[in-house]
């Protein structure tokens, strides 16, 4: 069971965010916490905070995008509660099953483990720079900015990993992308008691967001949020199968990196990795959603 | 599972509930809940939303109100979300287990069958009465204004009542009335498919609720809310025995109506009870505890 909170203007505002999109987002990103647990969803409660100045609309299109994105992955609507808000706020509660041994935690990784991440890095982000500042990427093909805005505003949730994974390991460790891969890299090695290399000219990064990101490509690949990509730790000796089957299935899987006996996250040249810039009580992320 | 929001400004103040009390009830009113679907609690989780001024200590008082209530019924905090909002909110989600045979539901009554209340009713809108206009009621004695100030300060989930409701019969149906009584007489009638007839005379009203309330008591006891006391719809055949059992568990226990096989719920000289006044999009009920 996983909940996650969203508020307007600090997760999202009106300007980047249609309500449909809230919908889908609050959705995908409870969908891939369990996902992160190796869970398959069975429902979800919505407690939905409102202004008396939401119009009925706005709440009908949040709930369409919600069911569009949880619906295929059999995750109905069991309940919630509705109340009047001084700002609007989504409140997503799901409940997912699991075997007992095929629960995914952050915590089992060893060091020479390999460091996989599904798909691409910094889709999201790009997609919320363009959004925020679409002046500045207008020479960017249209194709391009479409690209990385569907990514912001539709992130899909690896559900269908777990299984994969575990048709070639015995044991993993995982977590997801959510606040970007470097929290990731650093809360699944830090929680194990290891130390982790992160190989940055090994980031999946798609064109579309090396030609928008440009020189900043690496940064939003590692410090950029909301991909809900998973970070795996498997065994060194079943990586390679892991990327195969990842692959065979559709899932882009890369290896990233590898745990190591010290302590600490780096990258291939010895730089720290930064933990999230996202500080909730005393500022945002930057360029932040709401500003 | 059950999931209840609570805002400032709409279901708490600073004025009348200390940080403490916003948890503990936060824990009562989901208890409350799962007490009403006759399930024993496993576990909550909290979604918290908190402005970057909220002071820190705040929020501990939040927690320890919200464990003093929760933790004798078992129900240990397994995890949750905490985000900066635009205003403090809190967000709890219930989780509680029930035997499938034992489940109880709004929709299961009966005509003929008897409406059990227990506890005393208005209470707790006696208490916010009192907190909202202390010169008003300054000629009630200190000990009246101390009673109703806790029970609406610190409610209690009649978490043992299903147990007791089992030992003496084979169906019910119930609701709790943390929207009023009258709206859960409205409510498991209604659901139901039957009518019925709420004797206004026979509500269960402690002594300090009459002699603050006066001449309202009786409308405080139908139409206040957030006592979290549990109605019941028993067949008439068992309603003597489960007073008994309530009042020897020293839960009091109180028949105040009857289903009928009509529609709508009355008072007995057949005037129509009113739906809850509070209307979250519209306006609040009066007086407001954010007023």
């Amino acid at each position: 069971v996983t909940t996650d909170l969203l508020f307007e203007g600090v997760h999202f505002s009106e300007r980047t965010t249609r309500a449909a999109d809230v919908g889908w987002r609050a959705a995908a990103a409870n969908l891939s916490d369990l996902a992160a647990m190796g869970a398959r969803p069975i429902g979800t409660l919505i407690g939905l905070g409102l202004t008396p100045e939401t119009p009925v609309n706005w709440v009908e299109e949040l709930y369409r995008g919600f069911t569009e994105c949880a619906d295929p992955h059999g995750a109905p609507i069991l309940g919630g509660d509705t109340c009047r808000a001084q700002s609007r706020s989504i409140a997503v509660t799901a409940l997912g099953i699991v075997a007992p041994d095929r629960v995914l935690k952050r915590t089992s990784a060893q060091p020479t483990d390999v460091l996989v991440v599904t798909g691409t890095l910094g889709d999201s982000q790009a997609g919320l720079e363009v959004l925020l500042d679409p002046v500045r990427y207008r020479e960017s093909t249209e194709s391009d900015r479409a690209r990385v805005i569907e990514a912001h505003r539709r992130p899909r949730a690896r559900l269908e990993v777990p299984d994969l994974l575990w048709q070639v390991s015995s044991r993993a460790a995982a977590m997801d992308t959510s606040d970007g891969l470097a929290d990731a890299v650093l809360q699944v090695s830090g929680q194990s008691g290891c130390g982790a290399v992160v190989y940055t000219d090994r980031l999946p990064i798609s064109l579309p967001v090396r030609r928008i990101a440009g020189a900043r490509a690496e940064d939003w690949a590692l410090y950029g949020g909301e991909d809900f990509e998973l970070l795996l730790a498997v065994p060194a000796s079943v990586a390679g199968a892991l990327l195969e089957v990842l692959n065979a299935a559709g899932v882009k899987g890369t290896a990233v990196g590898q745990l190591t006996p010290g302590a600490g996250a780096f990258d291939q040249h010895g730089l720290p990795l930064r933990p999230p810039t996202f500080e909730h009580f005393t500022g945002q992320k930057n360029p932040s959603p709401a500003s």
